[in-house]
């Protein structure tokens, strides 16, 4: 039941071409673990229609997933989250003079019937680590990857714990 | 160049029935000011075509301001102001945990190009005196209304001033 | 490749007995979409032993995500995030005396690779809507349901905007 | 109905000298859309005689709008809004160990009947966006010229998404 | 060196008559301590020039020390500094849904050259202690009745300590 | 009643040298306004013996007023004010993770009975004038330099607006 | 090695009599581990000579942990910590309007050399728990007993658990 | 009844290699007072078991207390408390966004029965201060020792004092 035909299983969107050093740290996760997606850049307030039409229109394109990234009263993931039914991942952004606690508050506090799943201020990896996650409910050989990845990650700490004289 | 045939020209809009107790108060404000308006509701995630619709159209309906009243991650006063060049006026709403911080900072922090006019957590009435400001400029028997209302504020402090024994 | 035979396919799982009456929320809306769920109380730091072997044991079982409320030093939806590979889901529960902000903090922040999807403070009806979409992904009749569900709230604003005199 | 005869429309207010570099993005804004206007240097507190007859003069000089940023605790724009009727728009400033959150509630924060129309921290070209769409109610040519750039606007993101490979 | 004649010594301002239980803590504590005051009602907003006017003529009145609480966006404090030389004394209010970090900031972080002595939020009683204590640099009696009162609250905290079983 | 013989009036204390950079603002301004006064290194955890010792015999040392500064748990000024009756200004340092919020919080929120007149952030020079204000209760000459330092301030206000083109 | 005699081995102080219903469940918990113990009120800011005397005295009077609550600017288990060898828990208490985070702050964040154990807001109850891993270390019946309680408490959670229907 | 065989007493543990510049501070400041220590890296979320074994086994190896640093969602040192006895110490560590206000709270907040001893943020060397009071109960010649040490540190404030001119 995984994605065939390699088109794009998840959506990395961002609200600004500034958010680009972060967020493709979600695109470099994802694409480590061989999960197929895609990049846009489509703003809540200056491209309303367009990132409308995007949400509209994950579904049917294959995307399964949808991480959305934004700064300062940071709308995108909620508002991509109200014209879809995909799980839509927030990524809050840091940048405005507030280290990120109104792109976090913006993400986060969404109403009933329309979740945002939020991970940490810039956690771009981390939405595409949930991401995965949710994709390997119906993507076994994906499940082993992530499960080594965690294996990986373990050793690095014991290692780190060896190097300590 | 005021309104004419007596349509509303402002609009008070909020994300929820819920925020009627609050967000009535512009209404009843702008009645006092003798200024012609409309209530909605209308929710940037629930409704997020309905709420567009209204903003596009709104300015063509012969509204010249706008007040959006929302709690939470409260996208409605951006959301709105992203589809209407009128000017938009934020009112964040408290009632969530975090004493409306949410909302504050989810109605304020807009990016360059898309304002919203933000007032105090719960300050519909004064969303209703700025939009009286702004109609005001072009209407002179508002700005004489909106005269004589301030005066009669500062009667009241006087008042209270001398009451003191 | 929806979960078949009956068993659990989410469990909602509380620091506390005390958070009952935010978590079952989460039951109730899951429930109401149709989908079977366990509820258990498990306390990261008072039977952290009997957490570990739920997390490690959860994919086993049939479960295909996990809710975890908690509230304070909100460590329960991470801990549970490091011992399984399933998506975690956190709800952070206010109660104390900072108003949620400590359980906020404490779920959503995370370190790169063991994420944890955040939802808004005592979002438990959220949570239970994020666990759907994510098990809407491979179970068509449940996105019916969600869908279905989407538009009755739609229809609910659509209905409380009507009745503004 | 626009202003006439060349006469500066918005007054662009700051407290000290030093924040003249976040301000004048205020008047740059301005000038690009076409917008007389004249900056000031004006302190609440250390000059509050020359603010408060700024204040009162402002509408007879044919001003239409105020804008005034300051940072700390800042009283500029509350000052003013006391003493016109005009519509005030308020910028708070950072500058101070708080990052802003001082100037942020301070400008915000106002009583009912004296509203400042607040925008984001060092916020000062949405200040001038949105004195543009207060202008704009009676001035078309303006509103023509708000309603391209606002198109501008679209088409570098849309240039921005169509930039990532 | 003292007030003599009976004017009053120190001035007590709110913003507003809903101030007054909080505030009337000052005056009777000023009065306990045997020290002529004042109350008066004087909003910076709403009523700016009777504000400015008691400012400017406290020091010719006699007043030694001013007293100034409000809440929200509390400029009261700040703008009688900005208009006399007289100690200004501010209690930031509660009130508002910030729990008062809004009057707080905005009355503590003010700019140099004009500054206001802060006490704690709701904090009249201590406003009046410091008065006291500013006035009994030149007022030997006072400074005796202060210490004696010193003396009395340490005999307090004893008498409380002795009552623990 | 003015302080004679040149002994100092105000005492400038300071936690740790590494204060001194904010701190000797203080020192600087009160000698800009000609009043004598010391400066010293007080520990209120490391040397709470000296520091309650220099608390205890300030007034019989001529001192009038003394300035207290300190970052983190800043319980300097506090510690001071409980074992004097002079009047004690606090001034929070910034110098923590915490961008000094924690310092103002320990300096502000004192108390019944035993007031610091807090300052803002690293507002060392306020300090200096608000002692000013304090010792001109009492020395006509210094309120005289405060008059004229203040219409210095004016000016300089009034020059950076013409200097604007 | 453990206290002898029956002397007291912890100190619960707190700043007031008002602190007493949070405090006495500290005093409570030790009683429930069989710890001896005192109880005492004492005032960093108003009783400073006798606060400084106990935590002088406290060692030689066989006492080897103090647990102190104070709210505000809560400087007592600071104060305390100063003078005294012993390791001193701290526990900030709610009551202000800033729901305890000026305590929090000034209880925690010590300068080195002088450290403060702070436990969560109104943590009185973690504070003998602590106090009793402390005492633990030299009494081993006292270890036992710890040992237990923490069972106790693990099944505690297994029977809300197992009360979930 | 101090520790015997030169095995360490105090344990210091950290989340990740990238902590290590703040908390070998403990290290050092344990080796200045003589007090045998061993450091480890261990992750709460990325090494669990080993987290835990190591816990689980701490007192038995003859450690006496545990010093525990993390960041952003700092589970390390509650998650140790969870599973010993021994007294653990933790250190809150800057480096995210927020300024280490997630690790305040994430370690502090602790449920009741599961204590962990706060310090300041990135406060190591007060969590090897406290540790050395704790160890100092049943070690007279370390209690001598940090004597020695608390009067060099009131001898360099000394000092600092008299290099003031």
């Amino acid at each position: 039941m995984a994605a065939s035909g390699g088109g794009p299983l998840a959506g990395v969107v961002m609200g600004s071409l500034s958010d680009l050093p972060v967020m493709e740290q979600a695109g470099q996760t994802l694409s480590g673990l061989g999960i197929a997606h895609e990049t846009r850049v489509l703003s809540a307030h200056r491209t309303p229609e367009a990132t409308l039409a995007y949400a509209r229109e994950a579904e049917g394109r294959g995307l399964r997933v949808i991480i959305a990234g934004a700064g300062m009263a940071a709308h995108l993931a909620g508002f991509i989250a109200s014209s879809t039914l995909l799980p839509v991942i927030g990524v809050p952004l840091t940048g405005s003079p507030l280290a990120g606690a109104d792109a976090l508050l913006s993400t986060l506090q969404m109403p009933t019937g329309v979740p945002v799943a939020t991970v940490a201020l810039n956690g771009a990896k981390n939405a595409a680590w949930l991401a995965a996650r949710i994709l390997a409910l119906s993507d076994p050989p994906l499940a082993v990857r992530l499960r080594e990845a965690r294996e990986e990650m373990a050793r690095a700490v014991a290692e780190a714990d060896a190097s300590i004289p």
